[in-house]
């Protein structure tokens, strides 16, 4: 599990920084690849990864600024054209499905695969057997939300040789101990279904923000996260300037990830007024507070491990 | 007055050609630049030239295939964002004004400058003192129109110097000599305008085509043009493919530029199946028939001279 940044700067494209999206690669997990926000010219930066685009299976949107949605016309039009034939899903807020509708109707655009458009609210977006999302809004000048991605923990593998070793014969009764249920067996005695299964894999959560003042829905969503992605438009000391323009600073991402004891932050979402040499010190003063912060750059992967210990 | 090419391929983005934009410098004539289509990320590749996106004045579009419009929001709001003032008119077939209004509005952005839409159809879509532009439906899958831009004659300029030696002094005799009038004078005498006027400056015609299969409409539109930009997505000897799907050959453009008496032939909206060393054999193609063809690239730009001759 990985997260590729494809556009992390603020408002309008920049040299260095494209508009919002990030790539979530759940290639081990699911074969496929989850995507956050598209602004202008993802599917051009695309271009410049591994990524396939017939594998971007949803599309969670945070909210519907130009910069985060402009580029999801063209990505789902090349995406049809270059032969993609899987569904795709998208995740909004109201207003998506009028933008998508319109876009690909006035242009003559017919996708040759299904396309759902899903217009969310707080709460569960979607919940399928190994991956969970829920989305809370922010605090933003339009709607915005954020993303917690709950990858759900793996049940240990059934240890079939330690099984046999105990006398017990493959049957329906292999199954009630993968599932964790404790037998008794027909002389009293009981079989503990721990006993025989692997460690089980404590999932992952990754949680991603759309653009947001500091607030309380940010740190629920980050409780625990693995990584926390949080916008820092703004330096430390701007949080005047944050407050006014619904945003935040490198400072207030840090006490997000602090308050909700994430394991790592990322800023994202840099003011390109911030320049190259510039972004070593918004990492710095989030560090203060947070030291396990690094910063977003475009085409930057940031790998999530898996917990190495058992679910607690 | 140059042409700037800002993506010169077809359909989807590739590495080496983005999706259709050209801008006309027309910094000179009228102090601004005139864009015809705006593909995604037209306004990216702008940020490597030196336009200034509040200099862009009007904004044509051919037709409403994704890869000719889906960069009008971004570039609209960001042209706003950095603090373009000045009026922005774009013209462009029915169902534009529906994709502007929706893109703009369900992204919550207001323009700080005015916007009109002109929805067009055959005939003249402005006709100002110093240009004109005239639009006629080409042969494509949606309506695609073309552009014939024409810059009117300049009358030349009023030689005081020279009346004065002739003994006519200064007033309203001298406005109607600038306007070419003859002046029969008291004594008798025919005054020859001509004869007063330093050499009129024949005005330049640039005709930029939409997508299209070879058709009557694109020679009219290129009736000896200075420069005519003529789609060619396919090579010579791909006439079925390009029949198909409403598209040129290397062939018929060179076909369209010598029936219309043009100087100078641009082949544009060119496949991505053709790599970099194809392109030459492209041009080549042209030229048995039209010698004087150049291929469009990414940032290319092409200068229009002033004709050398007085207006015949
Ligand atoms: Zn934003
Ligand atoms: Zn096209």
């Amino acid at each position: 599990m990985d997260v590729v940044f494809l556009g992390t700067g603020a408002g309008i494209p920049a040299k260095l920084r494209n508009v919002s999206s990030l790539a979530l690669k759940l290639l081990d997990e699911r074969g496929s690849i989850w995507l956050f926000d598209c602004g202008e010219a993802t599917q051009h930066q695309i271009l410049h990864t591994s990524i396939k685009p017939r594998r971007i299976e949803k599309i969670f949107i945070t909210h519907l600024h130009g910069d985060h949605i402009y580029g999801l016309p063209g990505l789902l039009s090349s995406r049809s054209f270059q032969g993609g034939d899987t569904e795709v899903t998208l995740y909004g807020p109201r207003g998506l499905k009028e933008y998508i509708k319109v876009s690909l109707s006035v242009s003559g655009t017919y996708l040759k695969y299904p396309l759902k458009v899903a217009e969310i609210s707080d709460g569960d977006v979607l919940d399928e057997k190994d991956f969970k999302v829920e989305a809370r809004l922010l605090e933003h000048g339009i709607p915005s939300y954020g993303y917690r991605v709950i990858e759900k923990d793996r049940p240990g593998t059934l240890l079939a040789d330690k099984l046999a070793e105990a006398g017990i014969k493959p049957g329906p009764i292999y199954k009630k101990i993968k599932n964790g249920e404790n037998i008794e067996l027909e002389n009293g005695s009981i079989l503990e279904a721990k006993n025989f299964l692997g460690p089980a894999q404590k999932g992952r959560i990754i949680t991603v923000l759309g653009d947001t003042r500091i607030c309380d829905a940010a740190i629920e969503l980050a409780a625990h996260a693995d990584l926390l992605i949080h916008e820092a438009t703004f330096s430390q000391g701007e949080e005047k300037l944050a407050y006014d323009y619904f945003h935040s600073t490198t400072l207030q991402a840090a006490q997000v990830a602090r308050e909700a004891n994430a394991r790592k932050l990322c800023l994202n979402h840099i003011s390109s007024r911030y320049e190259r040499q510039d972004w070593e010190q918004l990492v710095k003063e989030s560090q203060t507070i947070f030291p396990n912060t690094v910063i977003a750059e475009d085409f930057k992967e940031v790998h999530i491990p898996l917990d190495k210990g058992e679910v607690s």
